[in-house]
């Protein structure tokens, strides 16, 4: 009686065990079939339509896997390219094998209240048999992996891989499940309570980024800085990215993504998309000309990390409102998130914590300002004080969710296996005392530097 | 009176002025929202998959930017990468900004016989609220950088930053959409009076590929070559590219664009992109061949620059007539410019013309070939005089504006902030010089080269 | 009469004629252009957007081709970067040209019993004038350089650059249109003997990448391992990858791309296409995993070849059953690739066949694993002795035909011009000896390594 009344009724309690038991045997392929002799409707067609859109938008979203492994490896030295690669593909494969098995169903499964339980397994709607859902489920599946590498790019250069891991399952498994179960829940049973309470994020700047960027920020916090970052003297050691071309390239490839990940989630082929585009495109630019323009002013030079974290700011920014305000507002959120992001990675380095990337500063700070901007600039009921408000408070627990469920989280790894490597594995490079490797091997005569 | 006279009829002016007054707050967002409601037709999901396929087209013209920054990366030096980089973010921010602001206006708005006049900051067809036009609108956009990445490509590593982005905001905003009102612009209106000459260019072999082309070549001449690349005694000394699978790798991310570039120009989900797709596909296979064959012939090498500029040449000969001839044709089409490209290249170098990736012989003169090329293979209408004169008329006409305006705002950028960085700054190369950035700093001991 | 006899019917030999006679001038532009006026039916928008759908996955492996290139530089020498570049440019512009000369007609067209006999040129059913048959003509097109790009990897660092011409022609012209026609010939005219018999492969684990392995294979005994590979006292000397970043995107781009190889094999815009990518995805991730662990307790490190290659082998061994799998046995299939793939590499490596990019492991090895699997675990028929039989009769005569064909192919060219570059050419690597050329000029003081 107990257990039934914390999962809800006896009914749902079936369903879970029916579940459990068809699970592993139910008719996946084939779903679909018995329609295949009658007349194609418009209808029809709409549907074969929008899963072609939204498996489009998941083959977009999963290649941004790549931009972030090339921002990383750009942005980090030499010696941790292998050590980004190798966090990378494992945040995505993990992410997905965890996802399947338990994420999904705690995000998008009938809620307890707290979170989802049941789906697991991809079992949630297996007798509906429906291709849309199918192309749903694997949309969802190809965004958990971004969080995991926000934080990969937040605590580079110094984190234990096994570590690392680690925290990717828990991340996938429940940090980022459970709060997008509280917005993006409602989806199909109405559980979302932050939803409900009117909380607003078409594409992700919280949802996604934030989580990403606050889980990190406890990472770095407890990984605590990069050897040699910060002087003793109190200035500040600048470690350059020692592949800048390929910085540039992954941010492309995320532009290029983030197509899919924004315009993707109308779920649908159709009206939308395009003007989602036009506001995706034009945050991202004026972010990349007001981020540059703001360095220019503090540095005296058109400064090419700030340029193109500052092109990325937009991108997160207009990531919750895309689909809801105006293009001149899109504009304007973009020149913002530039000047923000410049100011807060400088604030960042002055707080003495090192985000070898800006991702913290990225994500997670334009992440807040890009939901905000929502409640601010939303068509039809801009300035609303309430919508602000709420977006507020959504941001807030999105904060307080990631943040201290990361920390506690990678203080259990500290204590358990140990967070960071020892001073002489860091100096000699994760490459090297991480997987015995050298990302460019004809080219370092050795990889310590 | 005299006014209104100008930009046309009175009532044009009343439009003109709602427009500027309207501008700022329409109703971009909800649009068709009225219609959610009522039976899906199949009109209406071909018009669905209309945007949904513009729109993808739109994202892989959008990623062409990756290409051309590795292409241009890859054959300049690696003191000169940053630069790169820097160059073709903004010339894609700055122009996507400029081309919402007025660039879409006088390229596509009611013209006045020269430009169009209307259309500005996305609000010429507001009232219609067409999501179908959105999706116009969008791809129109990410055209219009790839003329200034051309110009930057043929400017590499020598060009003052901040004069490229003036250049960059001539080019999106008048040398562009102007010349592409006089060909595409009837696209609305009927103003067109190049394409009404029965001027005839399908995805811009002219309108984009040439103009760019020839901008870059006016200015390369007002900019003179990189020192140290003409010897006093007359011989070349060949200024090698750094990064070669980078070259590669963007002449691939091109060639994976190029299919949104040339079958996204049917601008419907249907029946002629397939066709399109081959012509292209055979055109460039075509042209990577034969320019490799001429290069073995005259340098006794199979030569790896003149292989992918070959290829690109190909691409670009085949974008004029991509939809209006058989494949046996774009197989022509693409040997012949593979063996101009490399003839070209010989050719200017032999002028003293100094572009550093071939983008003058690539975009220009195998635009004019493509141009040409569709008036004398055009399906149904092989060899007609008349056709191929109006082509090679269009062709002079679009020399003609790209180089001598161009050539006319190089000259005064030059007088007003000097073009060129000094001869000392050239020499540490423009990533020192003008960002105090380094592409490679983990392997450059120095950046000076 | 003999003429006749050999290629069937009189019917059939004035049919082939008249392709001849026609084909140079048939109306491939404008098919389709007499129904523009008629109304638009739910089947003629279904048909469009199938037409969408397959030209969509065509660009997406397309670009598979940039994947191939990087990973094959990624895991080779600095020294053979140019070579890696230029093989892998001229597989696909000489397979496409080939295959459009003559191997889509050996796949396609009607056969002769062993393979197919007329649609050379694209004329198969030119006078259908079906824009369907367009796409589905392209997107077979793309496909054929997979083949060839897999032999290059396994022959990388030591072959003359004209010899690989050579079997690039081959293997497009004949060897893989042959056994293609058997399996998927029957696509249009039912003569595909082996699928007859009963063998599936839905996207090409035996077709594509074990053709394209066992190739390898054969010219890797030919050629013999790169010198200095194997020791005389019997040690191996493990020659590094030196460009990791550039593997793990090409790693990355080919899974990008196989989202298309896979999900555009069903040739329709509709349902099947997310369970596909669900099963690719889940298979790929779950071989990523266990391809580390395994070779973290066989080395004591989570090796990062290992893992990219993991994750290969594992999008290799669920492309046959992809559509006809249930998720939970596509993650047990990407187990078993993952783990197959660690041990076939040390095990060739063991019989001195040196394969410096794993590519016989991944494409060849577990091309088989997943054709045998889809016999295994076919949704409806699991455990199925008959199927497994059928499944293992075919990876056998893919072996027979392509292994040895392949290796008399090579024989015979190593007889006419050489096989292999002279020792002195491959201590001063392909890219000096072969290209006069050197892929990263400011880096490298010597190519010489």
């Amino acid at each position: 009686m107990k257990l039934s009344q914390a999962f809800g009724s006896q009914k749902r309690m079936k369903i879970i065990f029916k579940f459990l038991i068809l699970s592993l045997f139910w008719n996946f392929i084939n779903a679909n079939d018995s329609s295949a002799e009658r007349i194609i409707t418009s209808e029809d067609v709409q549907v074969n339509l929008d899963i072609v859109w939204i498996c489009i938008a998941t083959i977009l979203v999963f290649f941004m896997k790549a931009g972030f492994i090339m921002v990383e490896i750009g942005f980090t030295r030499a010696k941790s390219a292998v050590n980004a690669i190798m966090k990378n593909m494992m945040d995505f494969a993990v992410s997905s094998i965890v996802f399947w098995a338990v994420g999904f169903g705690i995000m998008f499964g009938i809620s307890n209240g707290l979170f989802g339980i049941e789906g697991f397994f991809l079992h949630d709607y297996a007798e509906s048999r429906d291709p849309w859902l199918f192309a749903f489920w694997m949309y969802q599946l190809v965004f958990v992996s971004s969080t995991a590498a926000i934080v990969s790019g937040a605590m580079a250069e110094r984190t234990r891989f096994s570590a690392s891991l680690m925290f990717t399952a828990a991340m996938s498994s429940f940090i980022y499940p459970v709060f997008g179960s509280w917005v993006w829940g409602s989806f199909y049973h109405g559980d979302g309570w932050l939803e409900k309470l009117g909380f607003h994020d078409f594409a992700g700047s919280t949802v996604i980024h934030a989580i990403g960027g606050w889980a990190g920020l406890a990472g770095t916090i407890v990984l605590g800085p990069r050897s040699g970052k910060f002087r003793k003297d109190g200035t500040i050691n600048p470690i350059l990215g020692h592949n800048l071309p390929l910085a540039a390239l992954g941010t492309l490839i995320l532009w290029f993504g983030w197509y899919g990940f924004n315009a993707g989630n109308t779920l649908e082929g159709g009206s939308k998309i395009a003007q989602i585009m036009i506001n995706t495109t034009l945050s991202g630019s004026a972010a990349a000309i007001s981020g540059m323009i703001t360095a220019w002013f503090k540095f005296n030079k058109p400064d090419v990390g700030m340029t193109l974290n500052g092109a990325l700011s937009g991108l997160v920014a207009i990531t919750a409102g895309c689909a809801h305000v105006e293009p001149l507002w899109a504009v304007i959120i973009g020149i913002i998130a530039g000047v923000i992001v410049v100011f807060s990675v400088l604030q960042f380095e002055r707080l003495r914590i090192d985000d070898p990337v800006g991702a913290i500063s990225v994500h997670g700070v334009c992440g807040v300002w890009g939901t905000l901007a929502l409640g601010i600039f939303k068509t039809g009921e801009m300035f609303n004080i309430g919508n602000i408000g709420i977006q507020l408070l959504g941001s807030i627990i999105a904060f307080l969710w990631s943040f201290f469920v990361s920390y506690g989280i990678f203080s259990l790894i500290k204590k358990a296996i140990g967070l960071r490597v020892s001073e002489e594995e860091e100096y000699l490079g994760l490459d090297y005392s991480e997987h015995t490797a050298a990302a460019y091997p004809d080219f370092q005569i050795t990889n310590i530097k």
